[in-house]
């Protein structure tokens, strides 16, 4: 009996949003041991949902709709699901506005699964005795919010009975793909372990699946030993574990050691600082961030010398380090991470081609810079997030006392 | 008679990795007027792929399927259907070692793929007469190159002659998606448009796809024609249309004029000036962001005075406009946009909740702030997305002499 996954709307169908939720649900499922066999996605015309869930109904025990629950015409999940159960819809909440009574509408007999992030209610209910259905609203973080939090996961974990599987995500920065498999040696090998490996403009990660067997350890158990194993591999390239982000380990750890940061940003643009932001209650330990996209402003706001930049150019490791020095000289701060580089797709030289970046460090007893050479090939935005990456990372080896950043020439 | 994807792969149904393939192959159909009605995830197991396509071959007019060519035990895609179609394998390349030649593997009457970007061999052949399939190879540069210039995109193209369609999608900003709705009026039931809304924190956008009957007027000047009337509907709230994004719009504009902007931001820490950059060229218009997260950088950055603060609160149309002035006089610049607000997930009260914003605005003849409420409950992120779309979106209404940005309170 399968596990099926169906995501709803036109927009997907015509390749103008990419499907996170299907791969958001997809995780989850395989986490609690109900890995999913199949995924569809459909447009919303009238009829389509239906025509599919009567198809594959005999053949699946869990399918988990996602979409199709908003406030517009062609959201037509609710009528169509309840009809399929043969079962009327009734309102959850009462609201005096149709847009927002029409979206809490549930079928009678189904499990409401509240969302805590739009007005848009999920429902689990069953087709058949061995047939459960679950709908979920289709913005991401709605989709994740009912599925995580409004009870959609619950009902899953209840269906799968027996659970022998564990999963869990690593997170490596300062190596490129290749070299961290290769850093894995015979970890890629063992029998009873699925490794993946996967890269992004953020980070590279490692994921492992563990499953056991009668009279072996247990899933769990052979993961936290294999993330052990992990940790001798890659040593200070770990940065962290499944939900993680590099911009929470560093804030985390800026607030453990009561210390605070500034950031100059030129071809980043204020995305380090961004990132930093991104992280609730980041107050405590930022408070001044620059971008200095032009050779006046690094010269004005970080007091970058005309003469220095005349010298050496914008794009060199003696500007970073005056960047980083500057800004946390301006802003009194513990530490300053900087960036400058060339994001292109134009401005490259033979010296300086496109995707060549100083990352600049000025700490309590340091100031240097580092030389990168990101993905220029793979665009403008790829070359930016590899900078954010690397000035964070280069702030989480000053703050653990780990070795600096290396040079990728 | 449909049009179907299906992408091919353990690691896709187990949430590893995004399948950004099915959403590349969706848009370039859609391109030459074929949009795919329904797309599949798969697994690699013997037989799964065989037993999809004798189901939805007869309904199928084009199936294209992505992955499962490569060099190991689990790559199955070639055998199966070179089978199902009932023909032999045969080489395209000769190769010495088993790895490639297995990859130079084709039907025997299938049209061979090239891939300039790997090893593996894509190839398109005929089920039946009416229905042609085409087999890609999975890693998505691979897949792009052997669709794009393999050939896989020129038999897609004759298969679509005789198919009339044209596809555009227009962009908004200012109103929610239902507003939208309602603004759109009976554009939304004619008989041979398809209209499809869409909402993101970025934008709200507006699709159409036009068909053109014998005898009546041809799709391209139908979606012409829509978008007249589409201009009328929505007036200013329209500012782009198909692959413009806002900011690239607003930087085309100022450079139009020759006029510079600068930014100031406490709430979406650096996100409006690197949406700024985030467009090549940008330095032309853009050389001075701030982000004052503190109060303190506030006042020293700014010159946002400590009584105005403490009399109206940093998250105040005051302090907003007294930032959007501090940031046009500091960095010398026609333009400057500021945004202070509340991010949550906590900080909110009843007076001043999560989520509520002020958008600062300086020009050469006003200074003024504007009161947003963003989707609290839709997280941080989302509420820094909306405010930066709205920073963007109020200057690009100063820039072309419109009515300010309206309040949302």
């Amino acid at each position: 009996m399968d596990v099926v996954v169906i995501s709803i709307g036109e927009e997907l169908l015509q390749g103008r949003i990419l499907d996170t939720n299907a791969n958001f649900i997809s995780g989850e499922l395989l986490k609690l041991g109900l890995p999913v066999n199949k995924r569809f996605t459909i447009g919303d015309k009238a009829g389509e949902l239906t025509t599919l869930v009567n198809q594959i109904q005999s053949s699946s025990r869990l399918i988990i709709c996602c979409g199709g629950l908003g406030p517009t015409v062609d959201d037509r999940v609710r009528a169509e699901l309840a009809e399929v159960c043969g079962q009327q819809l009734i309102a959850v909440a009462e609201h005096h506005q149709d847009v927002l009574q029409k979206q809490a509408m549930i079928p009678e007999l189904a499990k409401a699964l509240r969302n805590r992030r739009g007005t848009a209610w999920g429902f689990a209910c069953q087709l058949s005795k061995a047939t459960w259905v679950i709908s979920l609203p289709g913005p991401p973080v709605e989709c994740r919010n009912t599925f995580l939090d409004g009870g959609g996961r619950d009902i899953c974990r209840s269906l799968a009975q027996s659970c022998a599987n564990a999963f869990g995500v690593f997170h490596t920065a300062g190596l490129p793909e290749s070299k961290i498999e290769r850093a894995l040696g015979d970890l890629l090998d063992r029998p009873n372990l699925q490794i993946g490996i996967n890269a992004s403009p953020l980070q590279v990660s490692v994921s492992v699946l563990t499953q056991s067997r009668p009279g072996e350890i247990s899933a769990e158990h052979l993961l936290e030993k294999t993330a052990a194993e992990l940790k001798q591999c890659l040593g200070e390239l770990l940065w962290g574990r499944d939900q993680q982000s590099l911009e929470r380990v560093v804030v985390a750890e800026l607030m453990r050691q009561e210390h605070s940061v500034a950031t100059a940003e030129s071809c980043t643009g204020g995305l380090v600082a961004a990132a930093l932001t991104s992280v609730a209650g980041a107050s405590q330990v930022f408070g001044h961030g620059w971008t200095t996209y032009s050779n006046h402003a690094k010269q004005s706001q970080l007091n970058v010398s005309d003469e220095l930049i005349e010298r050496y150019g914008a794009v060199s490791a003696e500007c970073a380090t005056a960047m980083a020095v500057g800004a946390r000289q301006g802003a009194n701060t513990d530490w300053a991470v900087a960036a400058t580089g060339i994001a292109g797709p134009s401005g490259g030289t033979e010296d300086k081609p496109v995707g060549l970046v100083y990352i600049g460090v000025a700490g309590p007893s340091c100031a240097y810079a580092v030389r990168r050479r990101q993905a220029a090939r793979s665009g403008r935005l790829v070359v930016q997030q590899q900078t954010v990456r690397d000035c964070l990372d280069a702030l989480r080896r000053e703050l653990l006392g780990l070795s600096c950043l290396p040079e990728r020439p």
